[in-house]
């Protein structure tokens, strides 16, 4: 399969990357990708990295950032982060993607464990969270030719706890690798409209 | 109680304002509102219409909107009003009136049963949906001073079953009365970060 990777630089992104690159050609994309860059943040960006890429036989986006404040510090313009990259940032690689989406393709997006079990300043990402799973679980009736959709929802991840774990008390952080699988079955596997708890 | 409505003049705002009005001191808000005009796309309407109002004991909003397309023919632009709207239209609501909420007041949004059960155009107000459930949760442990915040998801109801019940298939519609008893329990209960399937 042609894999365009979106993030394939993060922590998650990497693993996901090296788990599929021997079986599939897969491009890596980024704020600085490799392959190509995007910045999902903006749809003319999207549309320009897909006219590069042209078809492909799976998306996976492993991108997309929130501001992390507590809900009193919290305002609309710090909000915007969450809106415009990882919500709006995900649902246009769908919108603006699809047309360059081979039959039977498929989009996996990002979600993330906060939207189920909330931590302190984690309300604008699990905004973002919830939109998307909810996004995902509805598109997935609608693409046509038998294009799928899923998202993966992260657990924090033991790459990351020496940074952000004090923000995840009592959780119990699984390796960026152990979630990587989460996109592994969306995109090799054959469900549609699912959200899969890497937790 | 000092009880904000907005959207009181909708179908299930109507209702809402009707349960309360006997015990409460109740202002209608809307576009039109009643008692105070606010467009909750805009930060400064919200904030102008908190300066009119001044403290209050609850929250409620009843409105927000998405346009309903199918995903091949949604676009970033179309999925802007669900965006703008029906999400940051209501979590603006909160973050913007936070510091007009009495302690142990609360805030009551609006989700729908479309972003548990899909329907067709469903996706970007699915989308809205569940990034209002997710920020709900979230925000319920962050919120100072006793005040508590859920949302309340709307079954389609009975009023609207003429206008929009095609898109419903196999749904049973609900009294909009059975639906106001969501805001109602959020209200006068003492729950937070709670979203009321009123199914």
């Amino acid at each position: 399969m042609r894999i365009l990777v979106v993030g394939a630089s993060g922590t998650i992104g990497e693993k996901v990357t090296e788990s599929l690159a021997s079986r599939h050609e897969v491009f890596r994309a980024g704020r600085n990708g490799a392959d190509v860059s995007v910045d999902i943040m903006s749809p003319e960006s999207i549309s320009d990295m897909y006219k590069t890429i042209g078809p492909v036989d799976a998306v996976i986006n492993a991108s997309g950032g929130a501001n992390f404040k507590s809900v009193p510090e919290l305002t609309p313009e710090l909000n915007e982060k969450g809106i415009e990259s990882k919500l709006k940032g995900q649902v246009n690689l769908v919108l603006l993607g699809q047309e360059y989406m081979n039959d039977y393709g498929s989009f996996t997006l990002t979600t993330g464990v906060m939207m189920d079990d909330p931590i302190p300043f984690g309300s604008s990402a699990a905004m973002a969270n919830g939109g998307i799973k909810a996004f995902v679980a509805s598109a997935a009736i609608e693409l046509p030719r038998g294009i799928r959709i899923n998202s993966v929802s992260p657990n924090i991840v033991q790459e990351s706890w020496d940074r952000i774990g004090h923000l995840f008390a009592g959780f119990t952080p699984v390796p960026a690798e152990h979630v990587a699988r989460g996109y592994l079955k969306s995109v090799e596997g054959a469900q549609t409209g699912q959200n899969y708890n890497m937790y």
